[in-house]
Order: structure tokens, then C-alpha cells, then sequence
């Protein structure tokens, strides 16, 4: 089988040629004076993406890791926890919590809708001795987004830690760990940052460390400890790494960094959410049907279209790769086969990219036999386009 | 400060052209048909240079995530453990097992000597109830390697499971994981593959997976977790990664095994040999010391030689990066400022590398005021050299 | 202004990663051993992709340095010479062969029509004296192709020599040097190969070398002589350079070289006709009009697209540039206003690039104006597409 | 074979890591806003490194071409003109010269020696209607520099035209086009720019401008010809290339024109003289001789060392690339078995890469029966390295 021409996925995604080259710079030694200096220097850029003053963490695995080592540091058993529950990634959080001895309480709703805030201060209310909330901002899975502003301050008002999910939301929406308050934020660089997977981007606030501290089950002495990073790394001269870091990865992660910067955080979201925009309108012009309830918590990093009825996901998805070189995502976890993911990640949002993957999905479909409107689709999916694009101009 | 003009050090180490190249190609997406396909493939070829038809295991973080997973996974609380102890990373292993609860029996030597195989067959004579052997075959911290072909045969006579951090052998000496029996063997790509860190490259036996399932204290449902991907990945139809796969690192690995595969493991082992008896011979012609006492167990890896008394090692390296563009190492751990070292791992084996290593350390310390005979440690370098491309051009 | 997204031009276009990769490779010393081998290697297979089984000369410049050393080498003072002008290079080399003393006959036809054979035959017919023809294969400036197999028959019946700028037409279209009996053949790079432009591509038959020695005119110890290159490179052992060569050009005409012999000419062929046939039938339901007066005569490698009355070209392309990324063509020369280019050339033509021609054009018109059925364009352009995908999966 | 480890001649040389990405950055149309403007911005920073307010052009093929094109477009038939020939390039000068139809007079010095400026002002006065001087600034086929300063002065006095082949003086040299009164002066990217070959950088003055105007023989509509840049490109605005620019090289030579930018032209010329000067010493030492009679003009792009008796030059490098992996240089044209050559140029300048040319040459002639003092050899190059090291730290 042939490379694939477009990577239009959930992530990894297609990365920038200078992101490229940045990976395929001179590898150098972790304790050369310019790594260490590299190293610091990202961290203090991942702090201004993810708007915190708290403490950086950059471990050196892919996002899972940074997740995990968050759950156990904070953890203690009999304590009580609040887990908002609107899709895969969430719900495997909890099981997480459950295990390493957490008395959890939920707030669920169907994973095509996002949770309501309301229902957070609700059950925090019912629950006022919770301790830790924990929020996937952006469920990649199903594509929808929660609102983290509002429950934020539901979990400040009523004393709690709070721990978000947001691996896939910076870049493509808003993530203020300073202004919201949150304790323990995890971001995944492979995401709409479009760098390599391979790294957990972590802010953690003095109450967290505070927190580990006085937890005696947080890992200590582990690949999975936060708590090793803050005594060995964050609170020393930041010389000594605790194990050999992903020298490739930060590179990586270094450069798409620095564009995001140089793009502007903004103008970087900005970019996300139009491309979003453009291929829900495309997949509707279509006459396919949207993933999420209702539009305004459709995620911006990939847009979920649901399968139709009779329809394999698995067989749409490797005829559309195969024939047109076109890499697109299914569902994951229990809605693996419910859903097809169009990716706007990275530079898969820039420029034509929505409308070669509203395109490829429909005509996949069509040729399956199902009745799909392209021409419909690509009409609106580049009235979006070219709107934004005026705006833009109009602005400048 | 300008970016280094040689990396020559204990890891990561500079990689070849081709390398690079691997690690600049597009990112993929990892449910890609080719990138299932090409870790799976890489995964066999693993095996390959491990000389192992056992399971392969690539966890996604640098060794010391396996060398962790594999410790955890081991170690029941009781079972009592044998730990062989010549060199910094076996005493943190060590450490582990300790806290993992096994009742912990050592055969330790000082750390610039091997350990002593006849040592072993008396601990376990002594210690009949031994259920793991545990020994770092190649000590990078300090330039020692291990005869763990004997160990090896030890701990199979005493019924033991065997595990051997290989971490830096892989390439530069023989690892034979069928023959000898090897357990658990853990190799870390960053070294003599001369690859990028963030993989832990992983042979795992029957016997090992046995003793793995029978332990309550295995993690699973963990980023640590071997049973997870005997689970998820090994025994099922290798299509679903347990998280996302470090994709770059993938592609920088699948590049350097590819290179040593090519060139071929003996030939490989032959290179990193005869590169490091050219830094000894050029190391003890300018009046230096080598940290092991014995040539004979002197690693291939690296060159460890002492620093000499009244200077540092911080300055001296310094010293030599700034002037002359030359990245070395120090000692590591407890050794920190005992040693210096000399990397010839990968590229940095090839040609008159081993002359620069030799050379910029000589240079360094007679600008620090070390007497040190320079010339006469170049002409002994290069005659090694000189005599191993001799022997191998009249061999082809 | 940002980097292209998209660079679908009349050429130099977006070349693939891999020949990036060739770019970028360490550059080396051009009598390297590897650099002679792969330089007479890389001769050895452009002889492969002609056809041809005579001299091959690769000259170090750009297309237009290959064919004024053709007219110069070929052209005596006083010869009659027939060049056939269909397009704006045709007409550019007749200026040359007239200033180098020809006595010119031509068979000129509108730049929207191609050359017809029989016009031909009857030019040679009335010269029977007639020592060269000349003709352009594919007029990328206006996208049209001539008949050349059936021009060269009438040239090889009237027993003139014949000269081929194939520039553009390797890889879109059948070239064959030994069938056709062509003389003197010139390739670009930087066309359908989609690499680096900086070399010509050349093969030369007996006749033609023949025909230079008897021109006292032939440039000799020059940058513009062929003979050099036969007398000092070709008749003797290749080892000596007349000067020194594009090193990094030649790694990637190399590697784009081998992509196309791996993936066979003939496939390579049949992907840019598939891909033009795909533009041409989106820019036709968008209501625009082709510039070749008839589809049988449209070239492989461009689509050429009248301009729409008081429409500017100029604007409209910094428009589609400015806001969708993408980078189009005018047109060349005399015909720079007249039409737009929608360029498939190497990756241009692959998976869905011809919709993202189409659509780039067809909003960027409609933005300023015009009145175009985009939604008609795309779903004819992938209509084409998914046709061609359904009938090479059928064929495998 | 395997690739070269290092390659140490006298261009092509060994490029940074830097430019190699800037060679595999993707291609983009060569009217794409973005390149004009690269290309624009190029010829700005040409004549900055050139020290040059003249016009500057940038001809699309390597030095030679540039050369030939001055040649044929400053002579007139009959004219008169001086070649000032100490080496292999100037006597192919002369040629040209004289097959373009100039009364040829010429200031000839062994090819070891440099010109003595005196014997160019004697010449200019037997001949004081001399219209041109051509000199070669840096005789890279033997390693000899030519006081070109002095030279000038001495043409400017006598009124005359100067052509200076600067192709590898740029970057190890002053080369002061405007303080010198430079009319032509040619520079080679792949020399001690450490870039791409394939493109002749050049500064051409009003007087030169003129002085083709009245040359009825200067080329026109041609790749030869320097009026085409003037008329086409130089005095129009910039938007019209005459053909198609080598895209690639101009990414390569502009980013090392960059890098030595950012250098400082001045820390760039010190770096080259001093890795020289190491050469220098370490050839001495090891017992072997310098070409040049006197160092005072020993070139700074590379050091040529007289074979001794009874070796062979070939076999020699050939051993030294197969045993080593170390490329050096023999000598051109009619000193090709007379020398051999250590290449500074570029990367090749920094570090200890002077020691590896040094050591790879004296091993490889120890290995062929020469009596050579290695260590000596090593010694005395890397005291000049040290020297040259210690009083930059103290100077900064």
C-alpha cells in the first residue's frame, strides 16, 4: 500500500514541514548545555500556551502517562471524587480513580452531549466533601466539548482540586489554567499542536503538589511520578534529568510550539474553529448527520459524523484510504463503529484540508451506495472557508 | 553557545544521516495500515538482533520505563531475588526490588569490576530459593561489562528467571537471548543502535509471562503494565495499540535496526569493539587511567577513564565542549565526578572518531595544566585503527 | 505571507517527501566514489525512462540550458530546419535556430491547436532539403500536446534529424526515444518527475553527434557544449567531470528517478492523464472553458483554463494564493493574461489534488465575481477520480 | 562502499546540518511570492558578503559558468587583456580569453608561487593599453592565494577592468569588491560557503555593464548571458525570470549565506585561517611538505602538500576513503598527481576536523610505507587549535 497522501485524523496528525525538520535535526546529548537550556526553555513556553504561572511538567510519554501519573499522585483511598463522565476518555478516567481507592461520584450523560455545569454545582452541592473533579475538556473520541470555564468555577466555589483533560484542547480552544483555576491540566503535543506523540504536557499547581504530598500512595521513585519531577527537577537547578528524556520528542514539540506562538494562540484557535465549521456544514450539505447533539459542543479538533445505518465503519474507512489515499479516523472505544472522524489538527485545518476530508468521506460513501450530496458538501463546506478567509483579510 | 560539532558520549549519541532522515519523515497516523504494519514488522526484527524467538515488547518510554514495568511485573512481595551489583544502575535496580517486597540477596564488587560468575553459583548455592537473577549487562555509567553468558548459565542451573538490563550492549557485544536463556532482556535504543531514547525495546519469555500472571501485584490497566500488552497487543491480532504509540521514535527505531540488520550484528559488535580498544590504547598512551581495572571487562560501549587528582570533571568538559565542539560525558550517579567518558556508540565508532574522542580529552586537560602526552596518544589510537581496517580489508 | 499549502503549478511543483529526503542528504565530494557510481547509475536508468538506448548527457542547468545547446550544436549556418510552433517554447526555438544561421520553415498553427502531422509531411515534402525538425512535445505554457509519434514518422521518412523538447512530457506522456527515432530529447526535473529543476535530461543519437562534429559551429569548451560532454565524459571513462556537477540536483533527480522506475512509467503515465481528465471535467461543469480548442490535444501535465472575460489573472491568482494557500499558474509568455494552469504534475496528481485545483480556482473566481458552479466541479472532478480508483482496484 | 564519514576536499564540502534542511525544505513554484522575494532578498545579501553596492546576478549553473559567461561577454576581439596566471584555473582563463579573440598578455609564476604584484604593474606599464586583468584570488587546485588587494590597485591605476575569480576566496579571504574596485567578481556557493553547487554568485559594476554593451559579442538570449540578467531582470522590477532558477540551490545557498551572516564575515574568514594554519602546522610536523613555497600564501580554503616520491596519489586517497572513511582531494588539471589536498572549507574548518585530515593523511601514507611522524603530526595541529581556541575565549 502507498503512503498516505492526507493524514485528516484524530492524531497523530500530519505535521508541518519545519515540525519535520525539526525532528530530523542533529540528535545531541541530553546533558549538552543546549538540550538542558532547550529543555527549560520549553517548559516555560508550554506555561505561556497553557496561560499558567503553576509549575511545567514535561514527562516523557505519551499523554496516557501524564493522566495516570495525575490520578495516582492525587488519589489517596476513602477520598471522594466527582468525575464528569460525556464520553470514552472520561469514563476510563474513572476507572482510574475507582481503582487506586477514590469514592467516586459521577455526572453522566449520553457521550453525544456535553455535561451541563449545572449538573456539576448540582452534584458537588449533594457531595460538598469532594475533593478532586476531574473533566475531559475535548473528548477526541466522539468530538464533543465540555464547558471548563463554568465547571471550573463550580469546583473552585466548592473547594475542590481540579484536573482536566485537555489533550486535545489546546490549540483548538481556550485553556486558562490561571484564570480558571486549574490544578493538575494535561495537554497531548500530537494533537492540535501537530507535533509527535510521545510526551505528557502537564501544569500543576501548588494545591496538587500539596495534595501528592500528603497522599503516601502517590508513586514516588517511578516513571509514573509527578512528585520525582517536582523534588528532582522543578525544585533543584533543573540539571539533572531523572531518566534520559525523549531528545527527539522535545525537539519536536519544541518547534510546534514556537509556530504556535508565533502563529498566535488565538489566531491558532481561530484556524481550528473555522475548519470545524467548514466541515460540519460540508458533512450536513451532504445529508450525513452530525455526532454531536447540538453544534455549539461540536469539538474543533475533529468532527464526528455518524455511521449510517447499514453502513461499516471499518470498510468505508480502508476503501477511502486505499482508494484515495486519504487517512481518516473511525470511533474509539465503545463507539468505535458509530462514528467517522474528520481531523482538523495542525495543518490539516489549514487552507483546502476540511474540504478534501468532507469530500473523501462522501465520496467513499457514495461509492458504498449511499446517497450523499457531494456537490452540496463541497459548496458549503468552501462558502465556510472562503467567508473566514474574507473576514480575515477584511480584519487584517 | 554554538550547537555541538561532535557527540560523543554515553547516550543519546549522535546518529547517522539516514537516522535523521527516519525521524523527519511524516508523521502518520498510528492506526495507518502502514504503521501498523511497520510495528509489527519492527517488532520481529527486534527479536532479530535480540537472537530471541520470545515475545517482543516495545513500551513507549526511554529503558527505564521497562526496566521499572519488568521490576513491578517480577516481583512478588517474599520471593526472594538475587541482584548482581557492579555499577550504579544495578543498585537502583536493586532498589526496586526492594521496595516491590522481595527479600533481596547481592553479590556486589567494586564499581570498576565485574562481577565474578563463580560468585554467583555460591549466592545461589547459598540462596537455593532464588527466583530471579537480575544483572546489567553492560554498567554505561561506568564502562564495565558483565560476563553474563556464565551468570546466565547459573541462573538456569539454579532454576531462576533471568533478567538482563542490555541496555547498552545491544550492538556492541553479544546478547543471545535463547541461548543463554534470558528471562526479561530490556535494550535501550539511544545507545549502540544509536537511535532516539523513548523506547524500551523488550524480549519476554513463557516462563517470565508465567510468573507475571501468578503475581497480584503486576500492574495492569497501566502505563506500566507488560500484561497489558500481552493482553491487548501480543495475543490478540496486534490491531489495537493500548495508547498511542510514539510514532517518531517508532520510525527513528524501525531506521537504526534496519542499519544494524543491514550491516550485520557481528559486524556491528566488531566496529563498537575495535573503536573502543582504539580510545584505551590512545587513553593509556597519553598517561590516563582507565576506571576498569581490567581491560578484559572493559565495556564496548564506552571508554571510562579517571579523572585525574586535583582536576574537575565539570570544568574539564566544559572546557571542552566550548572550545572545541566536542560533547563528552561525565561519570553518572555515585560516579558522577570520578570519570570521564568517551562515547563510541553508533557514528561515533566509525572512522577517526575514536582519534577526536581521544584527542579533545587529551587537548582539554593539558589546557587545564594535565601532563598528558598527546601526540603519542593519537599515533596509539590510530594504530589501532589503522590495524583493524588491515585485518579487515584482508578478511574481505 | 505564509508558506503554500498547496503548490499545483505548471512547475517547479510540490515534490514528495522522499525526494525531499534526497535533498536533503549529506552532500558529498563529486569524485566520492558513491557520487561517480550514482551519477553514471543515474544516467544508466534516465536512458530507462527514454526509451533509449543511445548517449545519455545529463547537462548541469535548467531545461532551456539543454535545448540552447541542442540548437547551437546542431545548427549550421545556411541548413534549412523545420520547427513546428504550436505554443510559446516552439516559437522561442525558432528564434534561436534563426539566429544561428538556419534557414527556417515553419508549421504554425494557434496556440489552442495542436500540430498536425499531415501539415507536416507537406512541409517536408515542399523541403525535401529539410535537415532538422524540431517540436515541443507537451507546450506546458498552454497545455496543449502534439502528435509526436506520427511527426517523427514524417521526419524519419524524409531522413531529417529530429529534436524533441520533451520537458514537460516525460511521465505524463509515452517518450520514445528508440521507437520514434528521436534524435536529440529533452527532459525537465522539475515536471512531472517533480523534482529539482537545474538540470537537463538528455539523450543523443548517433546521427545527432555526427551531425554536431560536422558543425564548426558546435560550441566547444564551453558551459553550452555537447561535445565536451561526448568527447570528455561519455567516450571516455566517465571519471572525470568537466566541471563540477549540481551534486544535491543530482540526488534528487536520482530519487525521483527511481520513484517513477519503482512505480513504473507506464502507471506514472496513466496517474497524471487521470488527474488531467479529473480537472478537465470539474473546470467544464464549473462552466469554464478548457483553452484547448479540443480534449484530445490537452496536455497530461497542465490544465489550461481560458480566462473569463474582465477577469484579471494576475489578481485572481494572488487572490487564491492570499486566502486558500493555494499557488496556481498563469500563463507563459505572450499567453501570460490569457489563461490560468492547473498543474498535476508528481504529487500534484495524486489522491485528491485535481479537486483541490478545481475548487481553488472555481471560489477564487467566485469570490471575485464570476459565476461558477463549484458544486458541479467537484462532484464532476471526483467523479473522475473515484472511476479511475474503481477501475485500478478491478484491474489489481 | 559505505558513505563517507568525512568528507574533507576542496568542494563540494561536507555541508551543516543546517543547510541540509534548508536543501530538503519543500519546492515551491518559482513565482510563488514567497521564493521572488527569497531570491530578491539573496542578491541583497550576496552583495553584503561580497562587500559590493554593484548589481549583483545569480547565474543558474556552477562558478565555470559565470566565468565563461564574464569571459565572452568582456571580450572583444582584439582587445588586450592581462591574465595574471600562478595556477590551473588562470591558465584555463586564458584560454577563453584568447578563443574570444583577445591580444593575450600574461604575468606567468610557477604554479607553487603566488603573482608578485610588482610584475603586474610592469606588465601594465609595457602595456598600457590593457583593457582587462583577470586574476584568480585563490588557486584551489594548488592551494596558492594571490594578493589580490595590491593586484587591483595596480589595474585601477593603469585604468583597466578587473575580473577576479573569487570562487573559493569568499568565506577564507577578504574579498572587497567596492574598496578594490572589483568590476567582475565571481564566487562559488559550494566552496568556503559550504553550500550547494550549481549557481555562480556574482557582483558586476557599471564600467563592466558598459563595457558588454559595447562588445558585439557579448552573448544575448542565452544561458551564457550576463546582459539578459540586466535587461530582463536587474533593471525591470524583479518579476520575470529568463528561466527557471535551480529552486533547491537557491534555498541551500540561501540559508549558508545566512549562517555566515550571522557569523560575522569576519569570525567566518578567522575560523577558515585557523583551521588552515593547523593543517599547516600538523603537515610539517608529521615530515611531509607544504606546496606553496611560502606560507605567507598558503590558501585558506586548503592546504596542498606535495606527494613524495614514489607514491601514488590515487591509490593513497583511495586508501584513506576505503580504510578511513576520510574523502580528501588530489590535485587538478595538470597537478593532479602532485598533490594532495585537506580541505577547510565550511564545517570542515571547525573543531577537530582539522585533525582527522591531518591524521587521516599521515596514517594512510604510514600504511603505504612513508615515513611519517603521526603523533608529531596530531600534536602540532591541535596546538594550533588550542591556541587559536584559548585566545578567542580570551578575547570574548
Amino acid at each position: 500500500m502507498r503512503d498516505p497522501d492526507y493524514t485528516l485524523t484524530a492524531g497523530p496528525t500530519a505535521a508541518t514541514p519545519r515540525t519535520l525538520q525539526a525532528l530530523g535535526q542533529p540528535i545531541i546529548f541530553d546533558y549538552d548545555p543546549l538540550f538542558l537550556e532547550k529543555f527549560r526553555d520549553l517548559e516555560r513556553k508550554v506555561g505561556e500556551l497553557m496561560r499558567s504561572s503553576d509549575d511545567i511538567v514535561l514527562m516523557q510519554g505519551e499523554a496516557v502517562l501524564g493522566l495516570e501519573a495525575a490520578a495516582r499522585a492525587l488519589t489517596r483511598p476513602g477520598m471522594k471524587a466527582l468525575n464528569l463522565v460525556s464520553g470514552v476518555y472520561a469514563s476510563w478516567f474513572g476507572d482510574w480513580l475507582r481503582e487506586y481507592g477514590a469514592e467516586l461520584v459521577e455526572v453522566r450523560v449520553p457521550y453525544d452531549e456535553a455535561v451541563d455545569p449545572e449538573s456539576v454545582r448540582q452534584a458537588l452541592a449533594d457531595n460538598p466533601d469532594v475533593e478532586l473533579v476531574a473533566v475531559v475538556q475535548s473528548e477526541t473520541p466522539s468530538g464533543v466539548h465540555n464547558p471548563v470555564a463554568e465547571i471550573a468555577s463550580a469546583a473552585k466555589d466548592a473547594g475542590a482540586l481540579l484536573l482536566v483533560d485537555a489533550v486535545s484542547a489546546l490549540g483548538c480552544e481556550e485553556v486558562l489554567v490561571d484564570e480558571w483555576g486549574i490544578d493538575v491540566c494535561v495537554v497531548g503535543p500530537q494533537k492540535c499542536l501537530a507535533g509527535p506523540p510521545g510526551m505528557s504536557l502537564m501544569s500543576v499547581s501548588e494545591a496538587a503538589w500539596e495534595a501528592m504530598r500528603n497522599n503516601p500512595n502517590a508513586p514516588r521513585g517511578s516513571f509514573l511520578s509527578l512528585l520525582d519531577w517536582k523534588d528532582g527537577w522543578v525544585d533543584t537547578d533543573r540539571t539533572k534529568f531523572l531518566y534520559t528524556p525523549s531528545v527527539v520528542d522535545v525537539n519536536g514539540v519544541d518547534s510546534v510550539v514556537d509556530q504556535v506562538l508565533e502563529e498566535g494562540l488565538e489566531n491558532c484557535i481561530a484556524r481550528h474553529q473555522a475548519a470545524a465549521r467548514a466541515a460540519r456544514a460540508g458533512v450536513k450539505a451532504m445529508g450525513l448527520e452530525l455526532w454531536p447533539r447540538r453544534e455549539e459542543y461540536a469539538a474543533g479538533c475533529v468532527t464526528a459524523v455518524r455511521v449510517p445505518d447499514g453502513v461499516s465503519r471499518a470498510a468505508t474507512l480502508q476503501h477511502i484510504r486505499e482508494r484515495y489515499g486519504v487517512m481518516l479516523s473511525g470511533g474509539y472505544g465503545e463507539l468505535a463503529d458509530k462514528l467517522f472522524r474528520l481531523g482538523h489538527m495542525g495543518p490539516a485545518s489549514n487552507s483546502l484540508n476540511p474540504l478534501v476530508a468532507v469530500s473523501a468521506l462522501g465520496r467513499g460513501l457514495a461509492d458504498l451506495g449511499v446517497d450523499v450530496h457531494i456537490g452540496a458538501g463541497a459548496e458549503a463546506t468552501l462558502e465556510v472557508i472562503a467567508e473566514v478567509a474574507d473576514r480575515a483579510v477584511t480584519a487584517a
